[in-house]
């Protein structure tokens, strides 16, 4: 008998394979994540949003043509399901390789958009950003608002 | 006969409500924002993500306790729709008064998820951080990724 997976591990699993579509500088598997039914976007940190399918995968292949040796390690991931939509939001601690061989770890906050597209998830956006509140006192989370 | 908004419309619409409830500090409003059908999530910036409904709106609260004389003006607001979920993508200029009448400002870039919800679109998730792309040259994106 076919094991169905619960609806979380197929987004998680969808998920996952986003990160290492990216670690592998992947740019066929990472056109297929993608939803080609809806418009999609792309907030990578430190950019400006890419807006519709085109601009998006384009961003990756930028991304893919710079980067080296990317490792991802996800932390605290949670899911959470709407209907047909879904997203994922995870601290990324990001591992890369500089051009003088030096390895250097950032720590990001992404949120991941899906939606389900024939029956499986697709990456609808995708929105990365400093994970400042690494550095911040969890008693003091309004300094940007005042 | 009765005139009914294009759907686009409508999510700008309620996109627009929510900078107005934060503006105002309206909890009460804001509370009335964000949906209860669905888990919910905020990730403000600096801060680690607040989920599920009570700690969302709890965050608000705590927004709203600090912040003096917010104002936000939204620039480059593209919004997406995918079934009965949407979002909005936005950069946020917000101006806010500091203690000793200073006022600052500071650039964002968020993302407003959005369910419909018994006929109304509510928030889902928000995700809100520093727009730092408005510092980096457009022809060097990749800084962060090698």
């Amino acid at each position: 008998m076919e094991r169905i997976l619960p609806e979380d591990d197929m987004i998680r699993a969808v998920n996952v394979a986003f990160y290492r579509a990216f670690e592998r500088g992947d740019w066929e598997a990472m056109r297929e994540l993608w939803a080609v039914s809806v418009p999609v976007s792309c907030v990578h940190p430190g950019w400006q949003p890419a807006v519709g399918r085109e601009a998006v995968l384009a961003s990756w292949g930028a991304i893919f043509e710079g980067a080296m040796g990317i490792r991802f390690t996800l932390r605290n991931v949670q899911v959470f399901v709407a209907g047909e939509a879904a997203w994922v939001l995870q601290q990324e601690e990001l591992e890369s390789v500089q051009e003088g061989g030096e390895r250097v770890k950032v720590v990001l906050l992404a949120t991941n958009l899906f939606v389900r597209e024939s029956g499986a998830w697709k990456m609808a956006h995708h929105h990365a950003s400093p994970a400042l509140g690494a550095a911040l006192p969890p008693s003091d989370p309004r300094r940007l608002f005042h």
